[in-house]
């Protein structure tokens, strides 16, 4: 096993594929003057970078498949071919004001590895495939995941296909428009392993000084649109002891949840927050009658994550009750917490260490393709701290060269001792 | 003097106008199926309400006279010409979304009281207006009160001339276009007395079970327009304690507001309201890093204003500290509280006394043309009930003709007390 651990990365060419990737999709924000990318799923930007990505796959030797939701998979074989293959990948497609890092780094990490092995000649016991996956993010199509669920089986290939964008086109259409209708079936990849390098999105590896974080797992999301009732009346003329104002509810709300994110009660690390806040009318001297409000609960814990959910329906009985208003709930999201492998995170940590690198166990905040492989193999990620804050969705996201390298070599590590891996 | 109070109104007629005038600028409201009235200042909707109002006002012997900023007065000649004149009045421009009360009582209730008179042959001592005002809504042109204010002073006619709509359209061109650019001075009107009745537009006259409320004066109004400065950032990959969300800030001072009105610390009939709340970007999963708000203050006191004024700004400090985010006000509205005549006042609650009304001392929330006349003369309000706990500035927004009868009966007797007054 030593002598797999010899090849490296070529950490200039990783940025550079970055990089140029980077280039498509590309715009200029009109109000900072930052470059960033729009590379939604399955537009026509999309589908030149997956040309992009496709055309470097080959060129590192990569036998290409793309299948039936569009899925793109680059496999390298290995000394025995019968073997389940190692994968490791992640996305390109993006959200509308992204930047270069989010799911790239993960696709050409995995491109990287390929070619690190054939620069060194290594030839690996399984086979290796790079991937990438149709619409990671969901802002297109409003699934997030979609093609990496249907790959492993929790969405069905005819449900996505009917998934329709806001101006009435389907996944199946724009899959045919961009050439990456693939011909292979949805479900024949069952990997030995998977493992995903992903930028961390958050500011935690940076602010610990840590160089790499080693995924736990991924928290348990809830999401809620919330609209609540009262009645809309003139802010100079109604005393206050008549009023139903949905605006002063809706804040009570955000500050119990803030209280709860503070007390512990579910969790140390239970995060709450209310992005959306609509008042109607949502006039000066009007008294909000209405708003239409979100809440986006994350817990490490399924068990904690329903308490909290729980507490909020209570809370809002309460408010109810105090402010004279009705408050309506509705699920917009769910998906339960995934904890990762225990041996593919103990072999990304050692791998780490051998590189001299300080590395934090960190919990991923945000849904990623690794949690849906997750069901069919044993699956970890490797996070790359960020700048900024780890500022990600936005322009200003980056990671510096020797970030990304890092990750990505210990992504190359892990993989060479993954593929020498007995059993099927 | 005994004679004088034989006249009556005809409620009928008085009513029918009311609806007839309704009808112009009507528009049926897609969600509730409601009818309701659309004349923005200086509309055509709005020419065409005035030139019915001037038809009547004609009919009625008025003598109109339409002045620079397109204020019409209707002058019913008295005994002695060289007095000081009797004015009564308020406005037919509406917001987009209103009912048919909303000024139009007034206006037509000055009406009513010259056809009351005229059905009784009396003649009055002092001359007798009967005025409508232009653009008190404020909601075309962004200043509310201003021909009143035009009229009396406290702006100036080229600056409200230059006005421009969010069209680009101006004041003046758009006086022009419907012929109502008159050409009488606008300061040449200085009543004896200005008396105007008006929808309370609020709930307290109907919750307290009286029929008419006589008005002590206007709240003191300050706006602000408020931006919070935090950080956006991802809501499911940020640690609860890296946050600076302006929504919560938001929510903080929403709530330190409403406990102000609460304790009393600003006096009794302080009112607060946070009626915009636009949170940047408004996404389930983004922290908002920026919310633009409002705050509307009324208070009857002028000092107590000022003191709450200073608690807010005050307490912004503090979330800023406690928050992470930065606070910047800007105010966009400030006027002083107003105290109506005790004289009028009296006069008008000795009048509905003889009606056998049951009569409340009320404060306006809102703002009237009156409240700039009563820096010229005498001046005070009669408030009418409104059904739906006073919901106006809406298709619903509903006064019965008993309502409105009571209300103009108490017009018309205060204005004839007031017009066999002595002096000038």
């Amino acid at each position: 096993m030593a002598k797999t651990l010899t090849p490296d990365i070529d950490a200039k060419r990783l940025y550079a594929s970055i990089r140029e990737l980077g280039k498509i999709g590309a715009y200029r924000d009109e109000r900072t003057g930052l470059v960033g990318v729009n590379r939604l799923a399955l537009s026509s930007a999309d589908g030149e970078g997956r040309r992009l990505v496709v055309k470097w796959f080959k060129q590192a030797g990569l036998e290409v498949r793309v299948d039936r939701i569009g899925n793109v998979y680059g496999r390298r074989e290995g000394l025995e071919p019968g073997l389940r293959p190692v994968m490791a990948g992640s996305h390109i497609d993006s959200v509308p004001t992204a930047g270069a890092f989010d799911g790239c780094l993960g696709v050409l990490g995995a491109l990287e590895v390929a070619r690190a092995l054939n620069d060194h000649k290594v030839a690996t016991r399984r086979p290796f495939i790079a991937a990438f996956f149709t619409e990671e993010e969901g802002c297109r199509f409003g699934v997030d995941m979609l093609g990496s669920a249907v790959a492993t089986g929790r969405i069905r290939l005819e449900d996505a296909y009917v998934l329709k964008d806001q101006a009435g086109l389907s996944v199946k259409e724009e899959l045919g428009k961009i050439g990456f209708l693939g011909s292979n079936p949805v479900r024949a990849i069952l990997p030995h392993a998977y493992v995903e390098c992903h930028i961390e999105q958050g500011p935690i590896l940076k602010r610990t000084g840590m160089d790499l974080g080693v995924v736990s797992g991924v928290q348990a999301i809830s999401w809620f649109e919330g609209v609540i009732l009262g009645r809309s009346c003139h802010a100079g003329t109604t005393p206050m002891g008549y009023r139903r104002d949905a605006g002063v509810a809706a804040a009570k709300l955000n500050l119990k949840l803030r209280d709860w994110t503070r007390s512990g009660l579910f969790g140390r690390d239970f995060r709450a927050t209310m992005g959306v806040l609509r008042p109607h009318p949502g006039m000066v001297n009007v008294v909000p009658g209405r708003l239409a409000c979100s809440v986006d609960l994350r817990n490490p814990a399924d068990s904690m994550m329903r308490r909290a959910e729980k507490a909020l329906f209570v809370h809002s009985k309460k408010v109810e009750k105090e402010e004279g208003v009705s408050i309506r709930w509705r699920r917009t999201a769910g998906t339960p917490a995934i904890r990762f492998d225990p041996s593919v995170r103990e072999l990304i940590d050692e791998m780490a260490e051998g590189m001299g690198l300080k590395r934090g166990r960190i919990l991923s905040g945000a849904g990623h393709d690794a949690q849906e492989w997750s069901r069919l193999c044993k699956t970890a990620m490797i996070f790359v701290p960020g700048e900024y804050d780890g500022i990600s969705h936005n322009p200003r996201e980056f990671s510096t060269p020797k970030q990304c390298a890092d990750g990505v070599r210990c992504l190359l590590r892990t993989v060479l001792a993954l593929s020498q891996e007995g059993g099927r």
